[in-house]
Order: structure tokens, then sequence, then C-alpha cells
């Protein structure tokens, strides 16, 4: 094991411990044990680990940034609770999701009471501003609804543009990976130079992020990604990959694209069909290359920090996201 | 007009026009065009007027707590999105609940949302410990979304005693009454005996609001409830009624009030039967007696308040309270 992903264990299971002691009330039970099952599912713990490193590479105590990681890492379960009873989606992370294991109003009480739980542990932050804190938390909380309304709409159209794409993932998935930056760099006492550019780095690979994600849906093995393959092709969802081939496809390409974005009946073959076209228009290549290009563009970004082991971190972060396969 | 409802009008309307004015996005238009809708339902808002009286009463500056008071509001109107959804509610004051105008997913994102505006919303606030503010606010929500959870469970249970039947509506309803009384307190500088005199009288007026709640279920006019009459015997909700009925109940009356707390099937003429039972079985005196000792606890907590015109104030509110059929 490298000395990079030694460190990323040790980070991951400090905010894994955390987690795990969140909670500690049982009843009323159809709220703490659903809560419990969400916050212990795993996960990569991306995004606390990045606001851990981005306060620890500006010169701040990592150990201050516990609290303001875990009440990410616990707003973005929030997201995943609510977010898969509107996608009506069955698993996540290998397992049933909250609504299918309970029920729609358990999942949406357990969101609720998600959000109220990362804020006190927000709360907990002894240094930066806690006004600015919060404020920051709670801009990244409506943006992220925001991106997920946006998402929802765009269902309903048969046609986004680039642009919407990257507006509704820039707020849906990027806004969270921007604020755990954002939020690091406050609580290290960064220069607004460094927050800048912490901002700039985490703009970049939570684009990347999200077009990787697409990515998988597609090619990744359905084990290790934790998710049905070809998920986003049954739901009609607009992705990096369905919104570039519809610019590029025709004819018969175009009418099988078409049916995927009017969210028509699937069939069987779909997902392969769907992923031959992508495959045969070029957009998977252009998608790989368009991840390592923000993935560049945000260790380029970094050059405002000084050369310390924590920026090596970020560099190297950026890096393991590109090659996840999971 | 006496004076002290011409005050509630002015303090109710300084409320009404910050939440008209609160929203300053339009897209996506899924997302703020039915938020828009639901800050200006109206309401009482008691909630928010509370805070101010209480902010006054304690020799605070009455401005200085109208973020908090639209804050608290604001939450409110995201926990009756949400529930709203969960009790399958047609109708909210008057008009369409928003899961009915628009659509399920649209409600659960909005309630997410108006609770990020609730937040920036007490950032505004200029006076107390933000920290401190803050605190008591997420406290609030989570001990609401509690209660909401134990009364969704209370549905699928038969018999439920009166202690549960008080926990939980002490969290889902007593809880923001609460909050609103303390909140107010912090903002205007209280000490902490007039802290927790105003804790006591929000934490009677809370409670016997929620009984008149359940009184008016059956005995208010269904257009100026703005809800329907007998809703709660419909959904076989666990209210203050049922459960005190439940105890007192023998012979073809305790079967007909076990179907309703089984959610048996409904049937026409069950309200008018149920109605007739809890006024035979003098629950509905009881309930009214309970509302005015819990009246005249909240107004004798005041003791420990100077006697000025805002304590004066306070006192009216309770009474109004009482007295209210809507």
């Amino acid at each position: 094991m490298s000395q990079q992903v030694e460190r990323y264990v040790h980070l991951k299971s400090l905010i894994d411990v955390r987690l795990a002691a969140i909670i500690q009330r049982d009843k009323p039970e159809t709220m703490y044990t659903p809560a419990r099952y969400v916050l212990e599912a795993g996960g990569k713990r991306i995004r606390p680990v990045l606001i851990l490193l981005a306060c620890e590479a500006v010169g701040g105590v990592l150990e201050h940034a516990v609290d303001a990681g875990v009440a990410v890492e616990i707003l973005h379960n929030f997201t995943l609770v609510h977010d898969d009873i509107m996608d009506n989606a069955d698993q996540r992370r290998g397992r049933a999701t909250v609504h299918k294991k309970w029920d729609t109003n358990v999942a949406i009480l357990v969101g609720d009471e998600l959000i109220g739980i990362a804020y006190k542990c927000l709360l907990g932050t002894p240094d930066g501003d806690i006004r600015e804190i919060i404020d920051v938390f709670t801009d990244g909380m409506m943006e992220v609804c925001e991106g997920q309304s946006y998402d929802k709409e765009f269902e309903g159209q048969v046609r986004v543009t680039e642009e919407e794409y990257l507006m509704m993932v820039g707020k849906k998935t990027g806004e969270l990976v921007k604020m755990s930056a954002e939020l690091g760099a406050i609580i290290g006492g960064a220069t607004p130079a460094q927050r800048a550019a912490l901002i700039s780095y985490a703009r970049h690979i939570g684009r990347a992020f999200q077009i990787q994600d697409d990515l998988l849906d597609v090619v990744a093995d359905e084990k290790e990604f934790g998710k049905v393959i070809g998920g986003d092709i049954i739901e009609g969802k607009k992705t990096y990959l369905l919104v570039k081939a519809l610019g590029l496809a025709a004819g018969a390409d175009l009418e099988v694209l078409l049916h995927v974005a009017a969210k028509g009946e699937t069939r069987p073959g779909l997902v392969a069909e769907v992923t031959d076209i992508y495959d045969r228009l070029g957009v998977l290549d252009t998608a790989r290359e368009q991840i390592r290009r923000d993935t560049d563009d945000a260790i380029a970004a970094l050059a405002e920090l000084d050369e310390t082991p924590g920026r090596e971190m970020l560099v190297w972060f950026a890096e393991m996201l590109l090659r996840r396969n999971f």
C-alpha cells in the first residue's frame, strides 16, 4: 500500500469512527434504525477526506476539520436518501435503499433528520468564523437541492444542452465537493488566494467525478459499482454521455437515443445497444478525455499552495478519483 | 379592534412582508414556484409573533428577532409540506397541498430547500450568540422530525397511552413553539430565569394549541378551519380525543373507536358517530378543560417577567389562542 493510500484509509477511518458513534438515540425506532443503516453503509467518504486534506494543505489543524467533514458526509447521505425516493432506486451501495427497506415516509423523515444531525455536527467545529461556516454549508445544501430539481426537470425534457447538463451537475454533485474544499480552507485559515485555488481544484474534480460516474454507469463492474449497470439509461437520465451522443447521432442511432431521452419503454438489450452507440460515436473516449483534462486542471490549480505533503496528497487524491472503478 | 389585536396584526405583517420577499430566484421553476406558493399561503404566523413578543418582553429589540421569526415560520412550513405527503393530505389552508398540485418529488425537494432558506434567514440575526441560536434551532428541528416519526408509528398501533400522546405532540407541535419563545429570549438577552419562564409559558400554550387542534378537527367550521372536518378520524390519528376516549369507552362505543384507531375502512357517518361518542364520554369537555388549565399555567409562568406591555401581549396571546376557531 502506498503512503498516500495508507493516509487516505487513515483519514477515512477517522470519519467512519465518528459516523458510527454519532447517533446516540434508539427511539423512535423508525427514525434511528434507518438513520444508522444509512451512516454505517460505508462509502468512499470523498467529501470529508477532502475537507481534512484542504485544511491541512493550508497549514490548519486537521483534527479541527473532522466535525465539518462528518457534517458534509451526513448532508451527502441525506441527499442520497431523498434522491433514491425520487429516482425510485432500489439499491444503494449494494443494499436496499431506505424507502425500499422501510417505506417512503420513513425515508423522507430520516433524510430530514440527517440534515439536523449534520448541522449539530458542524456546530462542533472549534476554528473559523462559525457564521461563515454555516453560511457556506447552507448555500451548498440549497445548491444541491436546486441541482436535483433541475435533474428531475431535465428528465421530463427530451433535449438538454451540454451547458445545461454541466450547470445541473455543477449544483447536484459539484457543489458538495466545492463546499468541502471551501470549508477545509476556512477552518484551516486559508488566505483568499489559497481558498480560491482550493475551490477551483474542487470544481474540476467535482466535474470529473460526475462524468466518471456517468461513464461507470455503462462500463463498470456491477458488483464493485454497487448499482445496476445501465441504470441511467433505463431511467432516461440526461447524463454526459447521452447529452453528448444526442448532439452527434443520426438515423437509427438518434432514434434509439431519443427513445431513451424521452424515457420510453425499456426493452431487453437496450443498455447494450445504447452502450454500443456511445462507443461508436466516440463519447466514451470524449468523456475519458474530459475527465483527464479536469483532473489536470484541478492539479494545476494547486500551484497556488505551498509545496507540502498536504498538497501532494491533494494531487494524489485527484488522480485516485480518476482511476476509481467504484 | 383592540390594541392587542392591532399589534398582533402589525407583527404578523412584518413577518408576511419578509416572507413574500425571501425567495429571489425563479429557477428551477419546479423548486421556487411551489416554494413561493407555500410561503405566501398565509397562516396565523403564531411562532414568529411569539419570537417577537418574547424578545420584547425581556427588553430586547424586537426588530432583531425578525430574521429568527421568519426562519422558524419557514421551518414550520417545511414540516407542513413533508407531513402533508406522509399524511396523504389533499388540502392545507384551503388550497391544494404541494404534492397534490405538483407531485411528491417536488414536495420533497421544496421541503428540503425550505430548511436551507430557514437557516439562511436565521444567520441574519444580529444579536445573541449565533452558535447558540443555531444550536437551539437545530435541536428543535430534530425534535419535530422525531415527533412526526412517533406520530406515524402510533398510526400503526391501536392503543396509545395519554403519556405517549403527550410526548409525541410535545415534540411534533410543542417543540417549535418552545423554540420560538427560547430564541426570542436569547435574542432579547433574557436572564436564565426569564428564559426558563418563557419556555414554561411556551410548553403550556404549545400543548393547549395541539389539543385545541385535535378538538377543532371535530367541532370547527370547515371553511374557517381550512381543512376537512373529521380528517383525523378518517386517518385514524391518535388524537387527544381518541386516546382519552379509548380509556373510557366500553361496548359498541369501544368497538367503533378501536375500528378508528386500527385505521379500519371509513364509512358514511363515521365522523358524526365518533363525534357523538366523544361528546357522550365527555372528552370534548375534558379537552376544553385541559386547554383552559394549560393556558392558565402559561400565564402564571409569566409572573417571572417584569410587568410591561410586552408581558401583557403574551397574556393576551395565550388567551387569543384559546379562543381561536381556525
